[in-house]
């Protein structure tokens, strides 16, 4: 038998159904009108953010970082609780747009950007995180061209990087942003060429849940910055310290103490250069913030044996959450928060194998799970997937259909 | 340094350039109008078709297994080569029929077939590959309420499976399929029920290289519909073996030698069971047939060193080939056969890892390979594209372009 993820503890249960935002699962399923789907509680992504902000200093700005949930009812909620929004692409830029983003709040990063999007952000008047010298000389080429003072920020490749994270993207040889000894010299060129040089975008990793390793990550980008504004003798208008903060997926993962987070970042920010002292600060967040709001809910087709091991078919699997059947990033399949969304609680019978209606033996959205009695037409639910869900699955995968994606708030159902 | 994998010895240079299917990569770029784009090389496909029919017994019949590349002109290029179509959902079923495939020749296997794709095949007249004693009582109800004879076979789960594989389908517990010792009791019901029983299905692991390991198990596979067919006092019509022929992919992957496949599977045929003899034996293949026909083509939108490290960055990515960026199904990061398509066979002067415009360090199209001098601007040619490539990748992540799909054929664009 596997263990499972630790299923959050804000999902209530009411006569043994698992209940999302104050509605039970079968009723979400028939207002839904099909499975499988997603549903994202917003009160609990609310929640995250007054937590968050409780928990940080107060001059630290929080932004949303779209490409963890770009459903436009999440951006919208997200963008009306927080301080600014971050892209990873043009057609997030479009998305964000389109839901009516103060776009002096925007930036952009991505290590390939196309001159189609740095137009496009220059002309919305977003901030561009610049990745590299080349992408420096496009966006300023394109900015002339268009007769406009483009905001541009560096992203800084530190020396160090977020350690024990799901994904460092810092420290050594690294395809994001420009190595840190070359960034004085390109925000020179910056300066002298017109451009409105918002400061530094410094981003080290993601998914962690180790307090000292982000504590440290972050008092290390302020340094940074601020030997780096010395190196070019001027005062960046703002540090994004990037993000990192994890949640838990799997069985041994602890919940990331944010407070303590807070404290260690307080500590920093009071004892930092004084050059830095006007610099507004930022973070930004995107699992962290919705991630665990989100459930996925399948339906079980067909219950079978084979060779004395029980499965369980659903209707719902890897082509739509793909993180949850271990084949994203991951080195091992470990099983992800999941529950037979309608006996919740019950009494566990067994062990049994979860998949979903691929024909790949990769489709699987727990493996050997401890269950309850359960039958064809039960929900099985997906915690922990409000973050990289959906939108980072391959949804055309064996052409089944799409996933549904809904939005409760206040105990309804709002789209 | 690290190894690539081998480029398929089809395709051909001209003065530096990239050829496929007779055309330059760069004319193809201009003619798709885009980049990223896959480009599918149907005579090879062409190739492929008849090397297997040169290589097997005559009496082998040869299917398609859409799942591999859903494109329209493939199916239809394969379609009319081959003797059927082998489906993994309802939703391929509509786009072959939309294809104009002659339903008699098309089956459907999955574990999780729901409802309306149980009704769909057998109003359609599909070959449904039963996966479960359920999904039997379900498709017969189905067929009895729109008063249709259903085409039934029985999608085996056998004690065997395909040794070294790259996913096994067979063997010890598994939810594809019926383990082997219950279908004689559920075949005798099909026939009672007066549906159109056609034989068994019998799947037992994809992506193989090794012929003996391929040769054992058909010959198993064999054995085994003989020894259901005497249990159940009735010759199935036809045998699906199933598939598992693999192409090579990474640096030590050497060429399946289809030849000796054919020839042990001549000997096994030619031993058969006399109860067996009137039997259509078939084999199914996707991967195999279109794999190598197919190049993911992206361009280099930037060069950039970090920490004395060279990185192309280009326009393409995981979002458009999750498999070349080692994230599906993958226990380690090996390299694609990948080369810079501008300048094919000029002398290499480092090394380079490919990454793409995603920002995550998930998204790499080959790890520190061996390069030439390559600008901003040139092509990237991941070959080994055309199974499991866009089809199977999550094309909405970051909100990013979709890639293109063309489609080359007697030295001209077709699509």
């Amino acid at each position: 038998m596997k263990p499972i993820g630790p299923i959050p503890a804000a999902f209530a249960t009411q006569q043994g159904e698992l209940m999302i935002g104050g509605c039970g699962v079968s009723d979400l399923a028939v207002r839904t009108g099909q499975t499988p789907f997603f549903v994202y509680d917003l009160d609990l992504a609310t929640a995250q953010v007054e937590r968050f902000r409780a928990a940080m200093p107060n001059e630290i700005h929080l932004h949303y970082a779209v490409k963890a949930n770009p459903h436009p009812a999440v951006i919208k909620h997200l963008m009306s609780l927080t301080d600014g929004l971050d892209m990873a692409s043009g057609g997030e830029l479009e998305r964000v747009r389109d839901c009516g983003a103060a776009m002096e709040h925007v930036s952009f990063a991505g290590p390939g950007k196309r001159d189609p999007e740095l137009e496009l952000a220059i002309s919305l008047g977003a901030t561009l995180n610049l990745e590299s010298e080349n992408e420096a000389v496009r966006a300023l080429a394109i900015a002339e061209r268009l007769g406009v003072t483009p905001r541009l920020a560096v992203r800084v490749n530190p020396d160090f990087e977020l350690k024990g994270s799901g994904m460092s993207m810092g420290g050594g040889a690294k395809p994001f942003g420009i190595d840190q000894e070359r960034v004085p010299a390109l925000v020179r060129k910056l300066i002298a060429a017109g451009a409105d040089w918002r400061g530094f975008h410094i981003y080290s990793g993601s998914q962690s849940l180790d307090v000292d390793a982000i504590a440290e990550c972050q008092r290390a980008s302020i340094a940074l910055a601020a030997d780096l504004a010395h190196a070019i003798g001027e005062t960046p208008k703002s540090v994004n310290l990037g993000g990192g903060f994890g949640i838990p997926y799997t069985a041994n993962d602890v919940p990331l103490d944010v407070e303590s987070v807070g404290s260690r970042l307080s500590q920093a920010l009071s004892a930092r250069d004084a050059i830095l002292q006007d610099t507004q600060f930022m973070i930004e967040l995107g699992r962290w913030l919705i991630g665990e709001a989100g459930v996925y809910v399948a339906k079980i087709l067909d219950r079978k044996e084979s060779k004395g091991e029980l499965f369980f078919v659903t209707d719902g699997g890897m082509h739509h959450h793909l993180a949850a059947s271990g084949n994203f990033g991951m080195v091992m399949k470990r099983n992800y928060p999941v529950a037979i969304a309608s006996h919740m609680g019950a009494e566990t019978v067994g062990s049994a194998t979860i998949v979903g209606p691929l024909c790949t033996p990769l489709d699987k959205l727990a493996a050997d799970m401890a269950v309850p009695e359960a039958q064809i037409g039960d929900y099985v639910a997906v915690f922990a997937s409000g973050a990289y869900g959906l939108s980072a699955s391959p949804v055309h995968f064996l052409s089944h259909p799409m996933a549904s994606e809904i939005v409760v708030k206040g105990g309804k159902i709002t789209i």
